[in-house]
């Protein structure tokens, strides 16, 4: 059997799997969280120990990265991670391929999850599609024609800094009511604890967050996209708020994708895609309503969850192998 | 040599063309205005005359279409005419094959132009590229790996729809703020028409708009995008302030689009792109401030003006030799 070996370099947590080639089971997958003062190196040394743990002596014919940063596909270079320092112009592909001897081949997370839901996942059988991940950022990755489009410096899919509100809330990026500063669990999360800590008398007073305040046992701090979801879902309405303000930012920029591609079909995938039912009615019917009438638009949640990235790596892998 | 017949069904204008394969010449050119009350019939009467007047007894070896409208390419028929009536699923493609005999190619005008300023025009060399045309109305069309790319339905491209401000005024569409409410050149004039309409007193009294006024003689009726320029060029403050806030509308859905597709060059077309340097340095600036720092941005004036759905419709009828 012919064996491919997979790399997911997420922001907070590393995995690693192995499968034969045709497969779409792992042979063995691991999986670890990358420490809070983590670097390159000592991510690097990590994916290492995963590696070695799950080859034993075995030998894969061809290694895929999926990397939670801008990558430079075309040399397998990173350019940065905006979670972990140390990963700047770090040559990923050939220092892997140095190490192992055998094809490397790197792109990011977003290209490489949408890679993966495209040949294993809701994207089976769809030659254009547009997968967005909906987490502690918002990114996405595009098929076109059946193949990943990177655009010519490799940034494309960068939906989540696409404006929709001028007026909205500052993000990081210096623009005001971009996608990812709507919807995205971290900025979520963010808002929900600056409305509490602001006139918390008067909101007490009104019950305001009541039920958002009961899920952390009243430390604020404790508050996540995960419990801003949470706690919509029991209908406190300042979670639901900012929730589904959330959604309709999505929706729009969703909309606005739909009329500017057109392509077969949007995966969504990401944590803050679990949130309920009402959250996708929320961004199917703004996107709907931002579309033009004549703009088809299927709207589908990715069905390899946080598998995704590993098995787009797979799939990168493997087209290394048919190529050469 | 190997003729090709070019035809131009615009919104208020036809026009027909044929040069040699391989040419970048006219042989012939023919434009006429089509008159108000025009259909889809009228307008096929006098585009027959047109070609039988070019052509004489020539035959064309192959006919190319920009049709300003929704299309569906793969089978030649046009949806509808925004702006003339009667052409809702007219058979194009079959019509003209079964009149002349020879293999015909429709695309919608935004889609044409493209290829044309791809093969022909600023867009030479360039696998990718967006082409937007800023005028009557706001649409573009890809070029993605030197080729169209049309999306499933064949409605890619609509950044016309595009809402980038979801607080501005009401559109056609049904949303607030899409590019195309505030950067073309009808809504321009119709909102510069509906300010000096409003409050004429007060505004007469601070001398707003008194340029745009002599222009046209008093008579807002005659306000055009094109009058809106020229006022805007005088230093007619209202004429800027609406001319710069569709800069600045169009800049916000470059921006995105950058951040999204990463697209070598944007080009741009349409009458409303001549409306000077200070319209383009708006457009450019904010264009830059929208699209994230890593994402390259390149924006230039079309090379081919009101000639581009004709030679794209060359570039069309081309490809049909080749690939048949």
């Amino acid at each position: 059997m012919t064996l491919i070996l997979a790399l997911d370099f997420g922001g907070t947590k590393l995995a690693a799997a192995i499968a034969n080639v045709g497969s779409r089971q792992w042979l063995r997958c691991e999986r670890r969280f990358s420490p809070r003062n983590a670097n390159a190196s000592s991510d690097l040394e990590m994916m290492r120990e995963l590696i070695h743990f799950l080859l034993q002596s075995a030998k894969p014919a061809a290694i895929g990265v999926s990397f939670g940063g801008p990558v430079d596909a075309t040399t397998g270079t990173v350019r940065l991670s905006h979670h972990v320092c140390g990963w700047e112009n770090i040559r990923l592909k050939d220092l892997l391929e140095a190490e192992f001897g055998v094809f490397v081949s790197v792109d990011n997370d977003a290209n490489v999850a949408a890679l993966g839901e495209h040949r294993f996942g809701a994207g089976q059988g769809y030659e254009s599609l547009f997968y967005i991940t909906v987490s502690t950022g918002v990114g996405g990755g595009w098929i076109l024609n059946g193949k990943p489009w990177r655009g010519v410096g490799g940034m494309a899919g960068e939906i989540g800094h696409m404006v929709v509100d001028p007026s909205g809330p500052m993000c990081l990026c210096g623009k005001r009511g971009c996608v990812e500063r709507l919807a995205s669990g971290v900025y979520m999360a963010r808002d929900v604890r600056e409305m509490l800590e602001n006139e918390p008398q008067r909101r007490r007073e009104r019950r305001e967050g009541e039920i958002l305040r009961d899920l952390v046992g009243g430390n604020l701090e404790l508050v996540t996209g995960r419990v801003v979801s949470e706690a919509a879902g029991l209908g406190d309405e300042l979670a639901e708020q900012i929730l589904y303000r959330g959604a309709w930012g999505l929706g729009v920029g969703i909309g606005n994708v739909a009329n500017l591609m057109n392509p077969q079909r949007f995966v969504l995938g990401g944590s803050v895609t679990k949130a309920g039912e009402r959250w996708w009615e929320v961004v199917r019917k703004t996107a709907r309503e931002t579309a033009l009438p004549e703009v088809d638009l299927e709207i589908v949640p990715a069905a390899l969850g946080d598998d995704a990235p590993l098995w787009g790596a797979v799939a990168l892998a493997q087209s290394t192998l048919i190529s050469s």
